[in-house]
């Protein structure tokens, strides 16, 4: 299988991404990319969006991105940081991840999650991720 | 008001925590304690519970335990790390956090989410998160 | 070679540890314990003990406790994530390192740092660390 | 002050920088460059620079990007979460650290750590970085 068809695979197969709506809409060697359309359930006690639904996006995007570099081989994640920056308030989540070192065991990747604010799209949060590369399974 | 309530109105009145079915179970001053019954909503493509539902529940819980300390005031969260130590596969989380620190500013707290495994309750992953202190809201 | 003999060797041969004064005051299997004196180098700016000091001795000691979990094989330090709660102005810093979590390939372990303050000992950083396996070197 | 100077005051008054040899080489708006001579005593029992120095010298520029930042205000750091890619076994390690997002009481950066090895500069290391906005002292 190619690269993008095991990448989708991530995504379609995982029903916690489909549950909460986030789709991937790219990806290549290195790098995925997924979108959110949020809605009054992704959001917490301020109205904003749960960082949950943000760490969630960006660590299945960052995942997606380490299983484009990882062959015929699966990941899982070991770890991740994510810094919020400001609250999400918009209505549409894009993600961009891509991965910073690709070794035979682990991938480092990072993800970015930007909210298209009324006044443009503004970079939310920000994700480190570590991911073991395991047996296909 | 009272701290228990303060803290309850956060689970309460966060969407997604209530979409996801997490509920608080236990507060105190610099504690809470939350659990959530696994459906397979919530797992991911090899039959896991879903690292981001890990990481929603054990920060919503860390900011539980973060706003029985701080106050009048509200928090939000900063960033958070998060580890997986090994698949969650059973049909109920728990999660326990506690404040490690607590200044005016910033609130730093840590989370450890176990999962009821077929060999007994097992750490399936730990969170440290900074959160602000902000004005009530 | 027995855990103890493994760890201590960790701390004798690496040249910045000894440098810097830290020194190895305990081990057993899934932890380690350290001890270093302050001295006037190892403060920043405004005459605190450098974040860097802080990180530095947690991180090894972490790497000890890891090295003493790992039988024949050896460790090297994948990632890291530490929190600083107020700052050290002591003279003495002790540091306590326990794994929590030994896989084949990934060893998890945290380590706290305090400083004897005038108010007595506090804890002024928690690091967590994430360890590779290796093969010996 | 200028942004150049308070900065560069950051790296010239911090005794353990000095002492380790890390010196600050740029710095604009939002950005911070710094370099190091590698000698034995930086090496940890692989013969590799300890994660404890690139994590030094990650933290430091990352705190001379936000100090860029803070006006006329201090930093300080918080937490900061270190990747490490792969050995460093150079004999020159360079950094570059840039402002993700300045707040008014939160500022977080983020480093790379350069090292030229036989096959050229490589990324050894990224840093993200939390510093809080203080008082001037």
């Amino acid at each position: 299988m190619n690269v993008a068809v095991n990448v989708r695979s991530i995504f379609e197969k995982a029903n916690f991404i489909r549950d909460l709506g986030v789709t991937i809409t790219g990806v290549g060697e290195g790098w995925c990319e997924s979108e959110l359309q949020v809605s009054d359930r992704h959001r917490q006690q301020h109205g904003y969006v749960h960082a949950g639904v943000l760490a969630t996006m960006a660590d299945h995007t960052a995942g997606g991105a380490a299983r484009s570099a990882s062959g015929a081989k699966d990941v899982i994640t070991v770890e991740f940081k994510i810094n919020f920056f400001r609250p999400a308030t918009g209505d549409r989540l894009r993600c961009r991840a891509q991965v910073l070192r690709a070794g035979k065991t682990i991938i480092v990747a990072e993800a970015d999650v930007f909210s298209n604010e009324k006044t443009g799209e503004k970079l939310v949060a920000k994700l480190t991720e570590t991911c073991a590369v395991i047996n296909q399974q």
